[in-house]
């Protein structure tokens, strides 16, 4: 018996064959799964600004004051400081242009985390207004993947 | 013998009391400890920067195909392309400004990943030739914390 205990123990300190037991909560993000969460987050975030829906624009960012932007003015931090800064481009009368994403590439970071890159184009009609690239840091919520550090800048193309 | 067997494969089932089996390898970094690491990061790689040292400077990004770069002329793919964008600028007789780095700030993303926004400034003894913004996503490897992404933009001030 006491032969069995002790191979018994043996296999518990080696903690052979317990997956579930040491499976993180939340893992590493297939790269096309993510592909596909970031590819419908920026069309679903095109499609609001291009609405005029400026909340449908900021669900895509955390909620709380760790979330960070980064555009022309700096930084800024917190996701109602972000939306401060967003809001008068959808007040009523407000002259927005037209968004587009282009060029996305998306690679998981750890778990459930996630980096993107992309290009977005601001135009009229057939002219493009201005362009530029963008970093965004995604993490897995409750919710879905949600933007937690954003960094845009216009660039001369 | 049969019920001490039972309890063993239960207790190997239920996983119990295996805390170093189950502790993932790269635990999320102490904020203090990502921040003197970036500051210390940012402090070599500025020393780089004015020692003209370009593979002291290149040695703070991540070796291989993945790491990325976003700067003025876009997205640069992979460690080896990141040091030819660079090598130019540590060329015999290149005119190099002064690199400062300035406004860190830090926080832990998830297992051994962090994020760190900060301003570069280039100066020339007291005028500021250039300056601007840029956020880092950095990796716990083996030999310390990598930058993994770089996105960097001038700005107006």
């Amino acid at each position: 018996m006491s032969r069995v205990i002790f191979y018994s123990i043996l296999l518990l300190l080696a903690g052979i064959g317990l997956p579930s037991a040491c499976t993180p909560p939340d893992e590493t993000a297939d790269p096309a799964d993510l592909r596909a969460a970031v590819d419908s987050l920026l069309r679903t975030s095109a499609a609001a600004w291009n609405g005029g829906d400026l909340d449908g624009f900021l669900g895509w960012y955390r909620r709380g004051g760790e979330t960070t932007y980064i555009g022309s003015s700096g930084l800024i931090q917190g996701w109602t400081a972000i939306r401060d800064r967003y809001a008068p481009l959808f007040a009523a009368g407000a002259a927005r242009d037209s968004l587009r994403f282009e060029d996305l590439q998306s690679r998981p970071l750890g778990a459930g985390l996630g980096l993107a890159t992309a290009r977005y184009v601001l135009f009229q009609g057939d002219s493009i207004v201005s362009a530029g690239v963008f970093t965004l840091v995604l993490q897995r919520t409750a919710e879905g993947w949600r933007i937690v550090h954003d960094h845009s800048s216009a660039s001369a193309n």
